[in-house]
């Protein structure tokens, strides 16, 4: 009984999803929904990203969190268009809530959407938003165990991110035992080390996305 | 309708956690719901606990993931009595499950028992498991917003650890404005800085959870 509700919103969360999908693409933006862990460094990211594509590329941002609007304030002085979601209390983004924020966003003068998704390897991992690609931020502090402990997140994932790598002279951090796990869950993911610090692998990173944008804009559905 | 369903489970959730709470207090056990988010250092923190209070206070342990048993491996290594929770796909413990892991722990061995939450900041919050005592372990590298972005988390806690200070020469982390957003959600709570890596801090954590442990015992009620 309990399953079959979860399955009914998560069929209900699909389709707003295609929607919000079938939008970004009349509209030529590509979006990427980047998960992690709190604190990981998805807004680092953002800003590292949006630094490195300054006049090359048109960047839109939705900031989704519990609480609190520190992100879409920090993001908002680099320039770019951003809409805060506060979940309230629930734990990950949903495709409603996008719509929603599509709807408060000039899509006609962006090309590239970053999603930063609530802080939790867990929940988010069930629903879709409508992106076109998922993005997990691993980050050296936090160990090399994860994709045993969260297989879901790794799973669904097109590409993993270690993130503060500068740190990793102080800690025991396995890579390669860490992409060993991630690939034997999921042999097609990509994975980059970076340091949102440092500026480390943020190139290859954004290199990567633009090669993602272009390749879909080449398809005959743009995205 | 869907708050009406959400306040039903939450009832009957609390209902077995004051089961839980009655079987741990006849048997003298005290209980410890610890919570963070991914990789800042529950496990870390119980085996430094465990070696502190060997041969002093019996500890049993309960250990929660949604995959995986390779905290209560290593847990184990250490002799204590410790049972692995696999939530599956849930992104919290609850009381129920709880229920089931104290059927199998040999609860007239022990005096403490430190049950470590799913990894995540946001739903563990929402659920009592009959614990005596809520403890959130924070790490440096997270950053000192998190009481802002998971204020829920950090007002129903009792303590919150400061852990990998360690770390702190390489990182900007505002230990003072952390503690003070941290009172403003919870006047009451405790707040003490630790590492696990060098065991700073530990025995001023384990004296508190001594001196919480007797303070309850000398209650009419045992804790």
């Amino acid at each position: 009984m309990e399953v079959k509700v979860l399955k009914d919103i998560l069929g209900a969360n699909e389709q707003i999803a295609e929607r919000n999908r079938q939008l970004l693409g009349s509209n030529n933006v590509f979006a990427v929904n980047l998960m992690s862990s709190p604190g990981a460094g998805k807004t680092s990211l953002i800003l590292a990203t949006i630094k490195r594509l300054k006049g090359k590329t048109k960047i839109g941002v939705i900031e989704g969190d519990v609480s609190s609007s520190l992100d879409a304030e920090m993001v908002g002085k680099e320039g770019v268009p951003v809409v805060q979601i506060n979940t309230g209390g629930a734990c990950h983004l949903d495709a409603n809530m996008i719509s929603n924020a599509l709807g408060n966003m000039p899509l006609q003068d962006i090309e590239l959407l970053l999603i930063e998704n609530v802080g939790n390897l867990i929940c988010p991992a069930s629903f879709a938003l409508g992106e076109h690609r998922k993005v997990i931020i691993s980050s050296v502090p936090e160990g090399d165990d994860k994709p045993f402990k969260y297989p879901l997140m790794f799973h669904i994932a097109d590409v993993v991110l270690i993130n503060k790598t500068d740190l990793s002279p102080y800690l025991k951090f396995d890579t390669e035992a860490f992409s060993q796990a991630i690939k034997r869950i999921n042999a097609k993911i990509e994975i980059f080390q970076i340091s949102c610090a440092t500026g480390q692998g943020i190139q290859q990173w954004v290199s990567w996305l633009l090669t993602q944008m272009s390749f879909l804009r080449g398809t005959k559905r743009i995205f």
